[in-house]
């Protein structure tokens, strides 16, 4: 299969990037890094992307985590730019590739166990995962041309705890082996409108 | 109890007002209608509707359902635009609102149950309701000075099943009596962070 990845580089994208090359061919792209420059924030370099990457049969989105936040002053304005990329950003993703994607090709998004158990200072990314789950169950049944779509939700990756470990006291951290796994499911089994919680 | 009914001539709230008015001082809101006028896509007419009714013990939102969209079409603006009242709305009335309600006050909100269960065509509405789900996980253990938060997540309604029901072929209806019920436990019970799922 041919699967690009977006976030290759990422926390949790580079143990996923060497386990699918054993059997797939990989194009990898990033905002500073990857075979392909794409800011998922902007439509323009979403459609420019799936423009030069033709014939893909998997589109694999490992998203940066969004910044804290604080409840008592937070604003609209602020909410929707922390939503602007990872949320807005993975949607424009599906909404814009469902043209380009070959058939049965599928899509693999990521949110975050916020969505299920909150934490104090994540309000925008607690919303980014909630959206996000409910966005993959109705395109789930929305896509055509036997096109999948999937979320994984991730726990605290093994590799950031020592530098977010502190924010979120008694979060235990995942290892990078089942994140990775959980993405590979959904490259390998045919499953469709789940969320894949690795926590 | 002194409550806020915001959307207390709509579909729910013409049946909830009336049976909460038995034991509490209601004062409504709406954009048409209502003991005052409020606009709540707008954050400058929330907080103009907060100021004017003071010591507010509850405040619940009864929202407008959202309008549908076609999955193969739909854009970011379209769905920006989409959640601009039902979920930018209902949170700018926690966040802007969580200075005005009375100690020990409490928020209901509405989702709706696309949030959990897939139709075509409701995208949109379906990522408001999951987002509002996570919205109210995460407020619950943010609100300070006692200030509750729960989210009302409705099937159809049994009065609307008429206009809207042919839309969406095996979603039962639910009794009027079941979703006022449902609003009227989370002013009189002590619970918070939950989703009242009526269907």
């Amino acid at each position: 299969m041919k699967i690009l990845i977006i976030g290759a580089n990422g926390t949790i994208g580079k143990k996923l990037t060497p386990q699918l090359s054993q059997h797939h061919t990989i194009i990898t792209a990033g905002r500073n890094s990857g075979d392909i420059r794409v800011d998922v924030s902007s439509e323009t370099s979403i459609k420019a992307m799936f423009e030069q990457v033709t014939a893909i049969d998997a589109c694999i989105c490992i998203a940066a985590s969004g910044p804290l936040d604080d409840f008592s002053t937070l604003t609209e304005q602020q909410l929707s730019a922390d939503l602007k990329g990872k949320l807005f950003g993975q949607i424009n993703l599906v909404l814009i590739g469902q043209k380009y994607l070959n058939n049965n090709g599928c899509f693999t998004l990521t949110s975050g166990i916020f969505a299920d158990i909150p934490y104090r200072g994540v309000t925008g990314g607690a919303i980014t995962s909630g959206a996000l789950h409910s966005f993959v169950l109705s395109a789930a049944i929305e896509l055509q041309r036997g096109l999948r779509i999937n979320v994984v939700s991730p726990g605290m990756a093994e590799d950031s705890a020592a530098d977010y470990g502190h924010l979120f006291p008694g979060l235990k951290p995942v290892s990078m082996q089942a994140l990775v796994d959980a993405y590979e499911k959904t490259i390998n089994e045919d499953i469709t409108g789940q969320i894949l919680r690795v926590y």
